[in-house]
């Protein structure tokens, strides 16, 4: 690709959607340019403009061309950079699942831990035990590896990163208890290679902001959710 | 690909999903063999043992493989057998294009239009009105083109399909009305072209059939939808 084209990021710092497009052009070495929205303020035109239909972060830019949905982008951004770090696999199959879980993830773990955190009582206890169960599929998966990429980082381990990271601040917010190292010890281990890894560890949002920011979107949501 | 390989589908003769397996297999000229599932009975040994996180169809196994999730059989029929008719678009923006709006399709339509038909009163309307706005977006996809694959059809074609002889029996089940030829004159074309093209139109159920069994769900599905 030449030296100048326009890539650019649409994201919100507490996203663990936009954090999937930061990690994957670091990944790359594409240099990017970062543009803060007011997502519970007033959107920008820009994102207005680029995301008509979901109004939604993030948004990948690149040369006048926005691309919306983070997994979209991943692919995305692998068809795009193809001289450095392929992120999905190479093996169709392998492609295939690397996709599965990913869904799976976001269907299966993501949104329900966001819920059970926000929520009260039963469909706290409930929802966190579904999201608990869904961890065993992923403990599988990983047996005996260390990233889903295998040797490194790939487009599974980036789709799930935020379980590494952002799990635990959900935990601590809902005052729930869904990882347990002793019962996931492939995913106790892939989190903490995953958070200390060289390109990921200096991306991560400050944990205390994150606290703050999540306690104030349960309050907000709570009625939404119970 | 040798000529000894095993290609199976699961699945099940009213599904949508299904149907888009078995485009792309007839696109691709890859013979396959088909099991039809008791989805409202008792699901196979196979079922179960090859998609156990969702226990749906449809399933592709290939050599023993199975594949889940139709959107993803899609791209792992087109990276597996490459020797013929591309589904997905190559250009990377207009792959990434093809794969957000066949996700628009699912959330946006598919399954919108399906709980619009068995709702009643404002929650019908208001889901057929909500429909009739998305169909608005892929109006403007389609400006100017026979297909969504420009030429012939592809990925985003096969993802839509359904609405070219599904949704119809949908209005008819759920005395409704959402598409309008004046309103959508370009997919109004589509839809025809689409039905017609010589690989799709043996293909398709019969429709006396399809509104009898969708009358039947949507008696099921009446309590849980209003």
């Amino acid at each position: 690709m030449g030296e100048r084209e326009e890539v650019k990021i649409l994201g919100f710092w507490a996203s663990p959607f936009v954090h999937r497009v930061q990690w994957a052009l670091n990944l790359k070495g594409t240099h990017f340019d970062y543009a803060e929205e007011d997502l519970w303020g007033e959107k920008s035109a820009l994102l207005l403009s680029t995301n008509p239909v979901h109004k939604q972060v993030p948004v990948l830019i690149h040369n006048a061309k926005p691309v919306v949905d983070s997994l979209l982008i991943l692919e995305y951004i692998d068809d795009t950079w193809t001289h450095r770090h392929q992120i999905l696999p190479t093996d169709p199959y392998d492609r295939a699942m690397a996709r599965f879980w990913a869904k799976f993830g976001d269907e299966k773990l993501l949104g329900p831990a966001f819920r059970a955190m926000c929520s009260s009582s039963e469909k706290k206890v409930m929802g966190a035990n579904s999201v608990a169960e869904s961890l065993e599929f992923l403990e599988g998966v990983l047996k005996g590896k260390k990233f889903f990429g295998v040797e490194n980082i790939g487009y599974l381990d980036i789709a799930l990163g935020w379980l590494a990271y952002m799990l635990e601040v959900w935990e601590e917010v809902g005052s729930m208890k869904i990882m347990d190292a002793n019962k996931f010890p492939c995913l106790a281990n892939w989190m903490k290679s995953f958070v200390d890894h060289p390109l990921i560890k200096d991306s991560l949002p400050p944990r205390d902001k994150m606290v703050v920011y999540f306690e104030e979107r349960c309050k907000i949501l709570a009625s939404l959710f119970n």
